[in-house]
């Protein structure tokens, strides 16, 4: 079983690297790609050991086929359906900010308690109400949710999602979820972020 | 040397306090405060102990003392100055969901290299040019920056940020900032946290 951090690893790689295609560049030294990480270069080589890659790490990574290992571990190759609960302001920006980003990610369908937005099609994204999310989710197999809601439905709505089959939830709501340990939840604290931020700026 | 992760467990607990405080509850135990905040209840009792906070664990914590104890430890009494680079859709964002809700962090100024948001107000925060960044973060003595930019430009304006004194940066950017030992940077990768979802519902 492979924790959250290595896959987080990989999915920084995966977008240095691409970074690095566009540019031009064919292939790249493991200590080159950890330095853009923030990694050690045995670390770096360790991750890429682990996804099966086979390229020889005294040579050099190739740029693309590195890319192409990267992908085919982390993605589903059909594709995966991502929910959006809670269109406010983060709601929008987030809509916004994945909107294409991802080719094996999509939001699909978002979802609010507001009647104005029910039927509207907000950042290229169709809007429902939150009373249909049971049958929307399954209907269009989604299995990621993102939480952009009050702190105070958190809970509900995440278990809401879950019995609909919801298997991995990015929350974004300033509360810990409690979830069965089948579900996966990566935690988006901005309040505690700045919070650090703040602290550390000032004793630092 | 307090790390960062003491530091965002003091953040939740008194954002959980503050919960608490407002539906009138007056006390609470280690271990009800450790439940809701997903950590063990020896860890709530050893953070608070490191703040100095004095009252006895065994007839529960006074909410209200609690999260004054925690406050004087996190905050600056005069408050911080905050400034955040790059107003698009997650600027924006950022700007809503900050506005007002920190008594002691304030988004003091916000910068974009587009004309067109020069001189407006936004979300309650005026617009500069990031030309004008240095001379405002020096005259509003801003320690604090929220970097809301394209990946290209983070470690360039990153850089820029902090020759004109700001210490520490809440970075959005999907790249990691190469910063020296005194500035203390918090990354929020929403595309590594989407990824590293996608791939649990997946696998799980």
């Amino acid at each position: 079983m492979i924790s959250g951090k290595p896959i987080g690893r990989l999915s920084l790689y995966r977008r240095l690297l691409n970074g690095l295609m566009h540019e031009g560049v064919q292939s790249v030294y493991s200590h080159d790609l950890a330095a853009r990480a923030g990694v050690t270069a045995a670390q770096v080589r360790r991750d890429i050991m682990n996804i099966g890659y086979s390229g020889n790490p005294n040579r050099g990574y190739d740029v693309r086929m590195l890319v192409e290992s990267i992908s085919n571990f982390l993605d589903d190759p059909d594709g995966q359906n991502v929910a959006l609960v809670g269109v406010g302001n983060l709601g929008r920006a987030i809509l916004a900010f994945f909107s294409g980003r991802r080719p094996k990610l999509s939001i699909v369908a978002a979802f609010d308690s507001d009647p104005e937005k029910f039927g509207r099609v907000i950042r290229g994204c169709r809007c429902y109400s939150i009373d249909q999310a049971p049958e929307v989710i399954r209907e269009l197999n989604i299995k990621i949710a993102t939480l952009c809601v009050p702190a105070n439905v958190a809970q509900e709505i995440a278990d809401l999602c879950i019995r609909a089959g919801v298997k991995g939830i990015l929350n974004f709501a300033p509360v810990p979820l409690h979830v069965s340990g089948s579900v996966y939840v990566e935690d988006i604290d901005m309040t505690m972020s700045i919070e650090k931020v703040a602290y550390f700026a000032r004793t630092n």
